[in-house]
């Protein structure tokens, strides 16, 4: 196996069942009468970020994940997602983006440095390897799952299979 | 970099970290009057699990996933914690356990058969990688930003830096 497979592989999974997991919540603000957008508004604390923006992130970080590792230019996608079908078109997107990176790009990045930003003035330089387990995957996943959580909390019916992908 | 690299490393940054978050939330609870077992037994919904069982599960998905990667023997550890402490103590004994495994066991195994549980009757085949990427990686990080999210909700003074163990 490969870096490409210990990486791709990850991000399209959950990219892909967090679409399943907006559509259930859109079929549940429909059964409930409830305005979508105040399901993705919703927040688990008021200063905790929304449903939306969770979303958004999770793009960010698989994508410019991807780009990073293979010292491609790092996409910047503007964060003007208003609705679930939007959001699922931001994920398709990067579904799609991440798809065209192929495995030869990946050869050897898991030794490579790997510089980001680390805050407004900052950066950190990692090799790819521990930039991927330790800022690229846990990043991703927190946003993940603090989407599925946020849905949950408002009733909405998915549970972990669903985040997984394979209800 | 080996695929020792690729697994134990991760779980050690949030095994680590979840520990100073439950330390956070022992010292909210004592500040805000609050009794620990209410927090403990918090959850994001009536039919999700509450916090100690997040944890327990993260702890779970640590060992067993680097025992099945490495055709260890499957530890199996009652769920008894009643406290913050002794959370923080399945924590510290998850750590040492994955702490002791070896690189040289770990290679090879992103190509070797993995079976694991998936029901009661169930079992399945998975290629090491795979297992690593799509079962092991983001049911562990499901659980541990489920805490997270459930200790978010509930007030205490944690963000995602906390998750990531860098604050």
């Amino acid at each position: 196996m490969s870096f490409y497979d210990a990486t791709v592989p990850a991000f399209l999974q959950i990219l892909g069942s967090l679409s399943g997991i907006l559509t259930k919540a859109e079929a549940h603000c429909k059964a409930k009468n409830i305005q979508p957008e105040v399901l993705l508004g919703a927040r688990l604390y008021p200063d905790m970020l929304p449903l939306s923006r969770q979303i958004q992130l999770v793009c960010d970080f698989a994508a410019k994940g991807c780009a990073r590792l293979t010292g491609s230019e790092v996409p910047s996608t503007p964060d003007t997602e208003k609705s679930f079908e939007e959001l699922r078109q931001r994920l398709a997107k990067t579904i799609d983006y991440v798809k065209t990176f192929k495995p030869a790009q990946f050869d050897g990045a898991d030794s490579r440095d790997v510089t980001f930003p680390t805050g407004p003035d900052k950066t950190m330089t990692l090799k790819g390897q521990q930039f991927l387990s330790n800022v690229a995957f846990p990043n991703f996943y927190f946003h993940a799952a603090t989407a599925h959580g946020i849905l949950r909390h408002n009733g909405v019916e998915i549970g972990k299979r669903d985040f997984l992908g394979v209800s």
